[in-house]
């Protein structure tokens, strides 16, 4: 499916039940369609790459959001413009590193997994793995490279949902030819 | 993915982009995994009955609508009240058949087709059929038999996307034995 070259369509605010339940759906499918959770982890994180690398536009044209001057402002657009945009639901930062280029996001309600249950066949599962690939993603597009995963998960038995960030490098943007 | 038994979160309202992306993805994964349009609009229109089961629960809770009296009060409902709560649209609802049974919602923006073109070799898709799905088994909880399908859809050149609904039956509710 390719994007349309002239999107005029406003935003619509939805509840989150339909996107939950459809998530669902989708996550499903991908269990049926590959041998294990490994694999199944890996699909989410790519289609959510493919999804950040393509909400980053409507985010930016949205947010009116410029360049961030560090990792810090970047952690705290994502957590209290993006996450609230898209997802309804505001994560603290925390948990720094010493050097800054570290931290978490700690979700108290993820939408994702409102009506979920692990069936004890999927104890390996990282249900809610796209949304790492869609950070992945958008981040790359204003050339941050980040490694995103989930540390803990509501889904497996933690007291919360929390996402580990870490800045990898600034990816130099390609100069035309001549250029310097 | 089974559902919890107790469901205290408060619904999220988010943007639907992100939804819309997903959906996208859903709909890419189902074009790799069937052979044709036909088997895909299937699965599209099977997984939406299950989540139709399964949001009219959530629907009436956050609604506190009662029992329709007619098919009239039933469209204005599902036009105003349920696509605006989980689309963020609300669709107009016309063409009525002389006898009532049957209607159309025309969706002048279908939040789900917002960044996307149909590919040539996809041109008996029914892209957005998991709505029809939706519908058909949200109504089938409450007592009503569907028939659900588009007619008309901005993705094949329509000027809107004409959703139409027809009643079939009143579906009897199992008495308890003894009872009667």
């Amino acid at each position: 499916m390719s994007r349309q070259s002239n999107r005029t369509t406003d935003s619509k605010k939805m509840n989150s039940e339909l996107f939950t339940l459809t998530y669902g759906a989708l996550v499903t499918q991908l269990c049926k369609d590959y041998e294990n959770d490994e694999e199944v982890n890996k699909q989410l994180d790519k289609m959510g790459y493919n999804i950040g690398v393509r909400m980053i536009e409507d985010f930016l044209a949205r947010s009116s959001i410029g360049r961030c001057q560090d990792f810090r402002e970047t952690a705290d657009v994502i957590a209290k413009v993006a996450f609230k945009m898209y997802l309804g639901i505001t994560p603290s930062v925390t948990n720094w590193s010493p050097a800054g280029d570290e931290f978490s996001l700690i979700l108290e309600n993820n939408p994702l997994v409102d009506f979920v249950e692990l069936p004890d066949n999927h104890n390996t599962l990282i249900y809610s793995n796209l949304l790492c690939g869609v950070l992945r993603g958008a981040l790359e597009m204003v050339q941050m490279a980040v490694d995103v995963k989930f540390v803990q998960d509501t889904l497996r038995g933690d007291n919360v949902t929390e996402i580990r960030m870490k800045f990898i490098k600034r990816i130099e943007e390609n100069l035309p030819a001549g250029d310097e």
